[in-house]
């Protein structure tokens, strides 16, 4: 029943913003189907990664949904560095990794803290994701502070941009191998090894074709959303930055968000864990040098250098994320801190 | 004895620094006068404190401790913002948070470790406190860079400020509900449960009748003293900044410097560090908040606008206190550390 | 065999370096010489400590090592500082701390990592380092804030900085007493203390001899070297600032890698730790105060403030590597990632 209630609402949004769209439907109207359909298809696209993943190993799914979780923020940005929109980028992955740590993490620790008065997961695993946001942070801000103060040309602002970019990749990947090949015992969580599954709905040659089919609509549907923000923000009078590092954000992430709280309400902690810390850091570490290095086959580079205050926000999101999750114990009140930095800073961009 | 000519000193300091603010004594004499005064109903106020906290049970007894602490520094703050001097109040706001977090916890540290090798505390607890202070420079930080960087109007810079505040006052109640109820035992430490009490000197009644007393007392000797401050610093060509942050502060925390060294002493280090570390935060998330609350209501909204060198000081002094407590062992050379960094932020700020 | 090479080595290369210097050689060959010849000499200089360690034991000995494995840096920096060469001098403190933290510390856990899965060290001792890591980078980083902020004049701005040398070289001074005597068993790695030694290979009287001959011999090389730096730098287009912070900074470490990266393959991580990071910590909490202490009887104080970079680049340091080494475990990826910084501080540097 449920099952079939998403698939109605899948398609009917997904159809409705496609008319919309080509129809020239007023843009208020379209902004707001097509974020709907965004929702229903991050959806689709979630699932059918979790049936891919069960039948490929759990590590392996772990790779996947990774990979594929972020796709709908990946693909919304490759359309904006297309049409050279960098500020708004930049807004979205800040926006991406501080809505990943605070509002994903936050209301997981939230929700799962009132139901159990502890939950534990991996200390070693916790002491990695640590050294792994400093990693993303360090990557950031040294350029940015290097540009700034000695005032780089520009042939030099893209060279370092570009080597950062490359190095942040390398360690990405390099990480997967680590985390999943040479030490994956290490870092394993014991309740999550455990009975981490429901059956999955589809056969293995189903959910693959599924997931391509979600990936092909999950790039229409974010090219559609993203012609109407210009409007958008106009009518509200909302700034680009806000837009990007809120509104995309909030909706790029419905997915992870609902997976993410659903696992702590089921004390697998450590899985939530690893959808909001994981997501950011792939963010960082791999979706933001990605698009780097895209801007340069389009032709004009996308420099790795972020706005003060949008280094503020991620350093913050980061600092106070690692020292709630350092010990590898979390309960209600650290997800309350945490939804409340997110306040502050979603505040604070809507007054810029 | 001891109680007698303590109570002899409070009443003739408490008699003197009337007399001679309303016979217009010389303003050095009555600063230096009033100075000892405070030292005085301060240790009242504490000695009141722990007496209704003894009949209250120890929790409640915290949150009394807590609340009636800071009350000095409170009243002698809305004095400041009452007359509209917002730096000195920042000043005072910061050389409390540094003054607790660097010289008191410094010389407890200090005292504790030179009786005994190693002194043990709740792991939990500091793991806690260290993410609140995170979120105490958050809340700092976060407004100055945005009003710094993105040149806010008034109006805005109020509201964000206005917010912020709010954010902390309801982080810091939650957070006594959390360490005071749902998690108490959680935070418990297993020495400090146990044996920490002499007999309190007076009954319920008259405890409770002391404590009013002893505020109404702090209020007066902080107001007479507040009077003194232009003409003094004046005279010894101290700056406003210096003596908001050093002098104010270190007469303002009296009382608990001594208690908190005495209980390190007696191996109660547990004790200690929530006194100096609780105290700061308490100044950081509940005062300084409420008084920039206060402030709309007398008119002139003071905003959470720290200067750069006053977040320099805060920031340094949380980062070294967190690493400090962060593994629940403490001993002497980190009391010296503590207090080396005291007296370069000291020398630093005479400078200014 | 291997032993009459290096000697053979050691011999030529510093008598090549002799000659050249006087025969007033080109610059470019007598650049290349004496760097080859201070890695000679910085290794001589190491066997010497070790072996006048093992007949001192192992604490003292640890003590002579930190002490004498800095010579060479201590002495490169005393010829710049006579000569005025400030900026060269903190660019080499610069990259002498962050050479150590992240290159010889990042080759070790990589180089260690390949062969264990997991090394183990002692829980406190890396507390402690995390703590006086943060107290560096606080002695240097609140100067330049003060300093720049408030615009001190040049008498305020050296009070300051002869201050905060003090008080660093103080805490430097203490952390010997407390690590080597008062609390020299809380910190020991059980590991180490077994098997540390191969016999040496000359007596005590010779050992002791052998190493005020090495010493004498580091000064010479390295006085040599400096001379040819200038020429050196235009030829190739390297700032000034690149050849401080990496070039001589390798050459001048060269010693103390090896020796780090040996112990680390022999599953010794404690002590290659203990190499890599107690000494950065020498150079910032004494080899740099001691520079400035000595600037002012040469004349012209050098004062401590670093520029905004140098500064970052000991930041991202300090964080890294305090985040890679706090848990007491250590693997092949936190030593890649290391590296990853250092070739991004390298790239930002050769920039500039």
């Amino acid at each position: 029943m449920r099952q079939k209630l998403f698939f109605g609402g899948l398609i009917v949004s997904f159809a409705l913003s496609a008319i919309g769209h080509f129809a020239h439907w007023d843009m208020t109207l379209q902004f707001i189907i097509s974020a709907i359909a965004v929702v229903f298809v991050a959806g689709f696209l979630g699932k059918a990664t979790e049936s891919v993943a069960h039948y490929a190993g759990q590590r392996l799914g772990g790779f996947l949904n990774a990979t594929f979780g972020n796709a709908a923020e990946l693909i919304i940005a490759i359309f904006l560095v297309k049409e050279g929109l960098f500020d708004t980028v930049k807004a979205s992955i800040t926006g991406s990794i501080i809505g990943n740590l605070l509002l994903v993490l936050g209301l997981s620790l939230l929700a799962g803290g009132i139901k159990f008065k502890q939950q534990f997961f991996n200390n070693q695993l916790a002491e990695h994701n640590a050294t792994l946001m400093i990693m993303a942070v360090i990557g950031l801000f040294v350029p940015a502070v290097f540009v700034g103060a000695e005032h780089f040309t520009l042939n030099k602002d893209h060279f370092l941009s570009i080597t950062v970019a490359c190095i942040l990749i390398v360690s990405y990947l390099l990480w997967l191998v680590f985390s999943m090949i040479t030490h994956k015992d290490v870092l394993a969580d014991k309740e999550m090894n455990a009975d981490h599954g429901e059956e999955p709905a589809w056969s293995k040659g189903v959910s693959i074709i599924l997931l391509i089919v979600a990936t092909v609509m999950v790039a229409f549907v974010s090219e559609w959303l993203v012609h109407t923000l210009d409007s958008f923000s106009e009518k509200f009078g909302l700034s680009e930055l806000f837009v990007g590092a809120f509104v995309i954000a909030i909706i790029g992430n419905a997915a992870e968000h609902s997976a993410a709280v659903m696992l702590a309400m089921k004390n697998k902690i450590g899985a939530a864990i690893e959808i909001a810390i994981g997501s950011s850091l792939q963010i960082a570490l791999f979706v933001a040098p990605v698009l780097i290095l895209l801007s340069t086959f389009f032709g004009d580079t996308m420099d790795i250098i972020f706005t003060p205050i949008e280094l503020t926000a991620i350093g913050v999101a980061v600092f106070i994320a690692k020292s709630v999750s350092r010990d590898g114990t979390t309960n209600w009140y650290e997800g309350f801190l945490l939804l409340m930095v997110y306040v502050i800073l979603g505040v604070a961009f809507y007054l810029v």
